[in-house]
């Protein structure tokens, strides 16, 4: 059995077969650069591959996303379609996920930004009064493993948490929201919107000016989809304009975020260098020797990309 | 009924009428400023009290305390010791102080210092692992109120917590620790040092080179009970020699923090003004006319202040 890593480049292929001889020692790795011969490719795990080469793996079983989203194999014009895409969700994948979403939504309730931002100046700024988690509202978009994670923890933490998606999934136990209907009425609930939705073509820029002057006036967003989800420009004049308060983003159009980009410099807005979840190597063999074993045993395998839903 | 405060300043006192007129009508409310007869004062709600101001009302029954430390109070070398001091806690200060630990204690975790010093830089990071909660062992020094509302905030949060008091107090369902012969277990088993001690002679200087010293290697501080629980340079000089990691300090002995303090540009050190747990003056008001109209029913008082134990 062989498997072709596409992931952390070639300095990272030599600690990925030490991960997979403890977790799948049968299992022969090879990586990208090493150019085996396409034929004897069984599975292949990777992060934005070049296109066209997945298709030149005439027995390829299924395909492994090194991460939570498929849009970086989706670009490839060339992919198999037939193939199943597998992502990469495991259980740390979605506590770190949900623990950066309720730091940035703690940071931005406490006022956090302005606070570190007087530190270097050396000005100590009295406080009035501190809003609590109670306090402000939390609308998640996007009810998939990593949404409902973070609304699980969130409401644990004390913030009333309410989610959306686009289809009809819900929110076990709090209050969800579905579709095009619902949007408006969601938005006018939510202080603090949170994007955990997947990048597919329904959900492209769908923080823009619209969806953002549905919020209540003074809410604040935190941004870890995907940079498409957001239209910059939008972001950035309701931010100007005092409708919006402050803005967490992790995810950009362009990563590294360009050094010209604006959204460096505004003192609303932390960056966050998309450091949301980071699945690491010893996690994500042990995830990827689970799924090959289960597929040879022919058995279903969980969080295979669906394309009607697009995620 | 008179209620002298010393709160806010001679600028505050028509607020304060405001909110007690709501909570206690027929309360006659002066200013500290005002220079009423002393001999017309049945209560007193103070902040820092000048010095034998509070011996010259000969009818005092109650001190109530602006804040939960009694410290300011008792630095009053006439204060009339027969006489009780109630401290405020109040359910929305336990639930501020909770929060600013848990989101001291997530900025640690997930290294947002690093991150928001990038910022202004435009330097995108990159970040190999992440450590979650569960990694991250919490001890909580001080189980009162505050230590066991943010001991039990932070353990539903996912993080490991345990507890440790001078005395015998416990933290419901959680492992505590009791006294000098238990602090260094607590000592060794805690990633992340959490002091809400109160401010008395024998917690004076608690956070010193031998203390720290007994962390393991790149554990972290957070300080939110009083700066005279610091030995400034000793916590300077664990964080050089890199067996600190990183600390938040809301507390300092000079409060503002001068701006000579090399606290301020440490770059592991986050300085945050004194705002863990702000009550508001509504909440203060509500929680004052509440005790008066208890003492005057002749009832037990929460939270007095206990000589012997100090706080």
């Amino acid at each position: 059995m062989r498997l072709i890593i596409n992931s952390g480049g070639p300095q990272a292929i030599d600690a990925w077969r030490t991960q997979f001889r403890t977790f799948a020692p049968d299992l022969d790795v090879v990586g990208w650069h090493e150019d085996p011969d396409p034929a004897t490719i069984d599975y292949a795990l990777v992060w934005a591959p070049d296109a066209g080469r997945l298709a030149t793996f005439p027995n390829l079983k299924l395909i492994i996303s090194a991460g939570a989203g498929v849009d970086h194999i989706l670009a490839d014009p060339a992919l198999p379609r037939h193939l199943p895409i597998a992502r990469m969700v495991t259980a740390r994948t979605q506590t770190e996920m949900a623990e950066y979403v309720l730091t940035s939504a703690l940071m931005i309730t406490r006022n956090v930004k302005r606070i570190t931002d007087n530190q270097p100046r050396r000005h100590w700024e009295i406080f009035d009064s501190l809003r609590v988690a109670a306090d402000v509202r939390v609308g998640i978009m996007g009810l998939g493993h990593l949404g409902v994670a973070a609304a699980q923890l969130l409401s644990r933490a004390g913030f009333p948490v309410s989610g959306w998606s686009r289809g009809a999934t819900t929110l076990p136990g709090l209050p969800s929201y579905a579709g095009q209907e619902q949007f408006t009425q969601f938005l006018a609930n939510t202080d603090l919107l949170v994007c955990l939705l997947p990048a597919t073509d329904a959900t492209r820029g769908i923080l823009n000016r619209d969806t953002l002057s549905q919020l209540p006036k003074g809410a604040s967003l935190i941004n870890a989809g995907r940079g498409t989800h957001m239209v910059t420009q939008d972001i950035l004049d309701a931010l100007n304009s005092g409708h919006l308060d402050q803005a967490i983003l992790d995810v950009f159009e362009q990563e590294p975020l360009p050094e010209d980009s604006p959204l460096w410099t505004h003192p609303r807005i932390t960056i966050t260098p998309h450091c949301a979840a980071i699945p690491d190597r010893k996690e994500r063999a042990r995830h990827t020797a689970l799924l090959i074993a289960a597929n040879e045993r022919g058995e279903a395998l969980p969080n295979i990309f669906d394309p009607k839903r697009g995620y």
